[in-house]
């Protein structure tokens, strides 16, 4: 006898990122039977799996009335094979969504229910309306430090975690928002230079032109899964890893692009994507670096100071010391904008070359320098000068070489096919640019995918230029995406702002 | 030249319900130089229209690089059709996501902040995602009643708007929850015989085996456009047809959807949601049932009288006059669960049958005295007689029938193929009923696609048993949906709560 709802699945390709999807035709049995329509919630079990998906249903022949599909991720998450049969019915009572709609009215949640929430974030069971719904019901601080406690905790609990066989593990961690800012690259290779263990897990670009992990993915792999990424820890004290490979907090992963979609950023869910997963990589001692300035994430030094007390006390309270420093925000780092670009930044500072861009090279040694001082055999003060010793004797460019080949490496930087210079069209001084419009031409050209695609900044805040004088450089790989960018620039945007100095 | 971004539209026929998809190759041109990947939201142009949607990348041969797809919603939005080519770029700012965000942080919105949601939820620029963020920021009363009667106000705009030339157009809704309560096909014969104006809409069910509009579907076509529900009432001063074919508040359609997967009753929207209708349909004066009860929407007096007081202060504000009652909602009205079955019952109480159930006979007359009130002809206290005359004297069974071929009526109620009596296992008095399995057993047998497909209840509360005793009939139109509703029965469900009296 054949179980009841049953479907044959058959794979249909539609990728909808982190949600499940389930495809079956609107006048299929299960449908009919069920009273099932487009966007119901439905439970779909597969062998001894169960998820939770949305129902999209097909109107056409891509299916018979006794086929389904799934999306990649629901196709993922159940392991399913083509032909393999699934059971569809109406989904179970969800407690997340009660607790989340206790919220919604003004409820304090603890650790259970904040524990169930993000367990059904993780395995689907809570569909993008459902988080939505609970990340804007924990806006405008409406989340306690209590909660916030409870919601790194569980986080931590759904992902994996690392433990080392030592007492001091550093980290380092920046608040996004400022372009080329990839003293990651830097301060790795520095601190593991000294001997101190940091197992940096970065991401990738999601709306940027270039990510931490794409910009090292230039030189060496870096999508390690958590055995490789502990073995080139063990040789060489430190990594450059992408963190989505080593799945060490999926909560976040899910929580961030949700919060993307709402430009959305509030502060217990940033301050518990921060730490749990810098807990999760095993990190004892951890500085946050938290630029402020008008275009990035922190605007205001009072938003820091709210941020940096939250880090520090829930950062005790789960059992790891953690650092706030407050940097300059108000302009991009480096010249480069492109994983080859800003690598070839990275590269002149860790090889000492006297064109290297200042303003990478001395926030790296600041930020290298106050990692290092959470070791016993660096007396406070001296963070700095140990730092810059390790990078100008070459000791941080051979640790560097050293990680890249542990992770599979080390390849040249390459060279875009196509370039283009963009000169001024007035004579003045640099007095701002618009960095928005400047990653967007970075893009367009075709980064991050085209790995040499970009932008190569030549006049920073304070240039003077004359007519004629290059601005910057676009670089494509195609001719088409240099195209692309360039036309791009001849529409009504201003990227620069020249004053009219005589 | 080609035009940038371009790609030719195949059609896929999947629906996603009121949530704009497009579906392009991973690897087609627009998303690699743009680089967009799901789930993005990106700004779809076709001729001259244009909408946002939401991206799904295709990672199958369903679409060549060059072609793309979109969901039933956005085809129909954008009146697309086979070979067409649309442009697809990345979105513009949307201020009404600022609004929201403002929301979210506990700020109050202004007229044209509400406007501008509102208007954005009709055309889709804001997705499932950013709505369910809003109504979440608007829950535990957050918002004001100056903010909901703007809400009110900006869902009446978008929408259709009907008007009369009279001053006294009557109109009377349910705040949904109570199985069987179908007074509506019986009070709107009564008031249009009378010869008061009711241009009554009604909605279809959505989690439940049967809506106004379905059971009423069992006598006569209910799609009508604005126009033929116009003509019916110019003939018969009455009408009863399905709301969502005359568009009066296609804004209220989207967030009931959204609402509906949180689980969420925030009071602005209900309240909104109501008066936006009432006062598209062009109505004047109007009842508002509450029914009050364990397992129906209003559970308490104190939310009834808070509901009581925003429907009728802000129904004021808008220009009509709002009277609230409440009912008894402790237990289902007359017998039928399904459309055919309730029609019966509808039938009966209409036609003076002896053994109609009286629960549907009282509360319909009750609540068309209380409109017939609003005539200046009727006398405060004099309704319910006036009320009971009509229907008694075979007058609004005569207006039924008329309405029913005004509107391309009148058809018989179907009878089930299929019929099985479930009888007692024990002896005593009937003390409860769960309504819930109730109406999931109904569902489960075919209601409300099937018509005739449904429950007939036998006994209800304070009926005494015995054991083989019949409690209910299933009905089903076909044989797999009976032993599918009796199939569940055999779980560990008990329905009925049956006392061990002597």
């Amino acid at each position: 006898m054949t179980k009841a709802n049953t479907l044959t699945l058959k794979p249909l390709g539609i990728n909808t990122y982190k949600e499940a999807v389930v495809y079956m035709r609107k006048d299929c049995p299960v449908c009919r039977s069920e009273g099932f329509e487009a966007p119901a919630r439905v439970k779909v079990i597969h062998k001894n799996k169960i998820i939770l998906a949305t129902l999209n249903t097909i109107e056409s022949d891509l299916l018979t009335p006794h086929e389904a599909s799934l999306s990649t991720f629901a196709w993922e998450q159940l392991s399913a094979s083509i032909g393999d049969e699934i059971q569809v019915f109406h989904p179970d009572h969800l407690n997340s969504l009660d607790h989340i709609r206790g919220k919604i009215y003004g409820h304090e949640l603890n650790k259970d229910e904040i524990r169930e929430i993000i367990k059904d974030v993780v395995n689907g069971s809570l569909s993008d309306i459902h988080i939505s719904a609970f990340l804007a019901s924990t806006g405008d601080d409406r989340f306690s430090e209590q909660e916030i406690f409870y919601l790194t905790e569980s986080m931590i609990e759904v992902g994996n975690r690392i433990s080392w066989h030592k007492d001091l593990i550093v980290d380092k961690h920046c608040i996004g928002g400022l372009p080329g800012n990839r003293t990651t690259l830097i301060v790795v290779p520095i601190v593991a230079a000294f001997g101190l263990t940091i197992p940096k897990t970065s991401s990738r670009a999601i709306t940027s032109p270039a990510g931490t992990a794409d910009t090292m993915e230039v030189f060496a792999p870096v999508s390690l899964d958590l055995n490789a990424m502990r073995k080139v820890i063990e040789k060489e004290n430190g990594c450059l890893v992408w963190g989505g490979s080593v799945n060490l907090s999926p909560a976040d992963d899910i929580l961030i692009r949700i919060e993307r979609a709402l430009i959305l950023d509030s502060m217990g869910q940033l301050v518990a994507s921060i730490l749990s997963k810098k807990i999760a990589a095993g990190s004892s001692h951890v500085i946050i670096d938290v630029p402020i300035g008008p275009t990035v994430k922190v605007r205001t030094t009072a938003s820091a100071d709210e941020l940096k007390n939250y880090l520090e006390a829930i950062g005790k309270t789960l059992g790891i010391e953690v650092k706030t420093v407050f940097t300059d925000g108000s302009q991009p780092v480096g010249r480069g904008i492109g994983p080859a670009l800003e690598a070839k930044d990275v590269l002149a500072v860790l090889q000492g070359d006297i064109n290297a861009p200042q303003s990478l090279r001395e926030r790296s040694i600041a930020l290298a320098g106050q990692v290092l001082e959470f070791s016993p055999n660096v007396r406070k003060g001296t963070g700095y000068a140990v730092a810059e010793k390790i990078l100008s004797s070459g000791q941080a460019w051979q640790k560097f070489q050293a990680i890249c080949h542990a992770q599979g490496g080390l390849f040249e930087p390459p060279i875009a096919k196509h370039m283009r210079t963009i000169t001024s069209k007035k004579k003045g001084t640099i007095l701002a640019i618009d960095n928005r419009y400047l990653s967007r031409v970075a893009k367009l050209a075709g980064a991050p995918q085209a790995k040499a695609a970009g932008i190569k900044l030549l006049t920073p805040i304070g240039t003077k230029v004359n007519f004629g004088d290059p601005l910057f450089e676009i670089h494509a790989e195609t001719k088409g995406e240099l195209h692309y960018a360039v036309n791009f620039l001849s529409m009504d945007h201003e990227i620069f702002d020249i004053g009219e100095f005589e």
